[in-house]
């Protein structure tokens, strides 16, 4: 197994509240697949899935890093599917589920009836988004008509086929104010708490203005009642020596890392703007493992640099000129890059060796999601900007400590777990 | 005279570095009313004219206070203008005459020759623009063709006609670069040392954004080797307890200006944004007086609040909302308020008692001039939301102090200046 697959590790997101989850559930009749999905999918996942205690018609909570989407719970309704008999308290039971359901997997295997009509009109009632999965795929079945007006994704468990559609439907589907990352670095920091942003003003800075995941990241800040030190590079020692103790994280432009990395003392927490964005953005822990893949670089891969937009000056630089410089002198020997921008990144990935993205600041997280799988589906390990950067300089681990569960899980890939 | 008609007052900006004021070369033929030009724009000024130390054929180099433009310079050639005699030592000192001007007056009282054609050529190859002074327009002229492809304005010293046009004239024609403010606060703060901003955040602030004067602001810090400590107002007291010395300035939203001022201690500078942009944008002397014309409000009196764009969320609030309630409350009594944004702003000043311009944080400085003069012309007083809201709620002098020039020049219209 090459060493950006991910395979199993600890969670990452252990302490993630309840809250920030998405919670899929996952209902059908008995029989039709619903185990041997949720297995399916938790097989190829970073995750361990803990299931809560439960009765037989209490719903099970299984919480799970499911990569891409980050901290997921499934909620499995195997108890509450007997259809024969629905009394009160089965009734109450799965009430419940419906309301803490944020996005519905409806099983079927290739039937349609009263059951799934309840389900269906049970969750339009709520808003709640579903997706119609017709299991057994790999199986003949008598063919019913799905309803039209719902996303069908055809799964089989057994072979494997259609779960990573399954997954490109569960990031399209999924409600916005749920897959959208709620902190940059906010719950980092922490309310009434300090960190310091390091930007540089260089000449592609554009003028009078700071670049758009700067003023983010300060407004996130901001919105947590925490505050921050904005400073250049240069003044980030004379800045340090103003605080009476010590910030709580410093975030650098990845572009002057080296020198923030000398200039912080080393029990300061510290990462890059680029690397929030791979958790705000993307999935930090895909990216992560991903950037494991620069290892087995040789002179001669093809590496695809890929940016969200087209109208990011300072990207240009970075993308173009500084990455590949990086990149090549930590192979040892000449790469041949690709860089693509905007709507110009290919649908076949496939000779590629790596793919390193940009921080996605202009793009919604559905967007670097479906990009995240495409690239697993076509086996190429996909990374970021200011991970292979931190790679690259050798700063890779002290960039992803204030991330725990990411660098436990990263260690344990090294085989340097806890454990 | 009204508090806010600008009289005499000692210069504000008499450290302003010579390469930022403005360098205004005044040429023209004996006889064509340099002098009296000069005497007639200077006699309407807040300016004291010192006239350096010159031989007669020395260029006299005058600063002066310009309203609205601020700080300039009158390169006074009158030892230059005999083309009788034109010696080696009168040519040298008169190509740097040319070399020091940004902006040239060519007077003439209607002749169009040799020498006119020699100053324009000269300033053309330079590509120094050039404002014909069609001089003594009170007095009958032989109509001479002047040249099409300069701008002229007739003026009367003797009236005063069409000093205001000239006035118009001159911000239209100055050089962008010199006209532009270079600094919002980086001069206040200075290299290696650190302003704290207050960013309160409210329903109306754009989600995950700042707005635009923030941004400008901290960049501004940064592009000076400064730094900067962006926080809430309500963790305002917690970050200032964080550093080991005061801050070099605090600069607050207008909106929280009350709450940050107790917070605040009171030998630290402490502004407003609104404040900043008035001399960034407009010109914060002429501002400043305009804002004495509060007191002179009645109930009933008509007020014009301005707006320089139409899509900036938070100014809605501040314009139609608060600023009408402070005032009211200051006033004692209803007055008349006309709210307009972007370009519904009115030809004629007239029916109005004060007119309160947003910070114009869109605008280019230009076009805020304009208006200052414009105001002025009509008789009208112009302040802007930051002095209105400071000046209101019992803050102006300290919003003030950080800026020495100004605040000695309202003081001493106040009759409390330093003698």
């Amino acid at each position: 197994m090459p060493p950006w697959h991910p395979g199993h590790s600890p969670m990452t997101h252990a302490n993630a509240p309840r809250g920030l989850r998405l919670h899929i559930g996952l209902f059908g009749r008995r029989n039709v697949g619903k185990s041997s999905l949720l297995n399916a999918l938790t097989r190829q996942q970073v995750a361990i899935v803990s299931a809560q205690a439960g009765t037989t018609t209490d719903p099970v909570e299984k919480p799970m890093e499911l990569l891409p989407l980050g901290p997921v719970v499934f909620i499995d309704t195997a108890g509450l599917d007997d259809d024969s008999a629905l009394g009160d308290q089965r009734v109450a039971k799965t009430r419940q589920a419906f309301e803490r359901t944020d996005l519905a997997l409806l099983v079927t295997d290739g039937a349609w009836g009263p059951y799934e009509q309840g389900i269906a009109a049970a969750m339009a009632e709520r808003q709640t988004p579903v997706i119609v999965v017709r299991s057994k795929a790999d199986l003949p079945a008598p063919e019913v008509a799905l309803p039209p007006d719902l996303p069908v994704v055809a799964v089989s468990a057994q072979t494997g086929d259609g779960l990573n559609a399954l997954r490109h439907a569960l990031v399209d589907h999924a409600p916005a104010d749920v897959i959208s990352q709620p902190d940059i670095l906010g719950d980092l920091v922490g309310p009434g708490n300090l960190a310091v942003l390091v930007v540089p003003i260089d000449k592609e800075a554009p003028k009078g203005r700071l670049i758009l995941p700067q003023v983010q990241a300060i407004r996130d800040l901001l919105d947590n009642d925490a505050f921050c030190l904005v400073v250049k590079e240069r003044e980030l020692a004379a800045a340090l020596d103003q605080l009476k103790s010590p910030p709580k994280l410093v975030v650098t432009d990845s572009q002057v890392f080296l020198k923030v990395a000398a200039d912080t003392p080393p029990e300061v927490p510290l990462t890059s703007f680029s690397i929030l964005f791979s958790r705000f953005k993307g999935d930090l822990l895909s990216q992560t493992l991903g950037a494991l893949a620069i290892d087995t670089l040789r002179p001669g891969d093809r590496v695809l640099i890929a940016e969200a937009c087209t109208h990011h000056p300072i990207a240009e630089d970075i993308g173009r000129v500084k990455i590949p410089r990086w990149l090549t002198q930590y192979v040892g020997g000449a790469l041949e890059f690709t860089t693509v921008a905007g709507h110009e990144y290919p649908e076949d990935l496939s000779p590629y060796k790596l793919v390193v993205h940009c921080g996605g600041c202009t793009f919604n997280r559905k967007a670097m999601l479906n990009r995240i799988l495409q690239a697993r589906q076509a086996g190429v390990p996909l990374t970021n900007y200011g991970l292979t950067i931190a790679y690259s300089l050798g700063l890779f681990e002290r960039a992803l400590r204030p991330f725990p569960g990411v660098y436990e899980a990263y260690r344990a890939h090294r085989g340097e777990g806890r454990g």
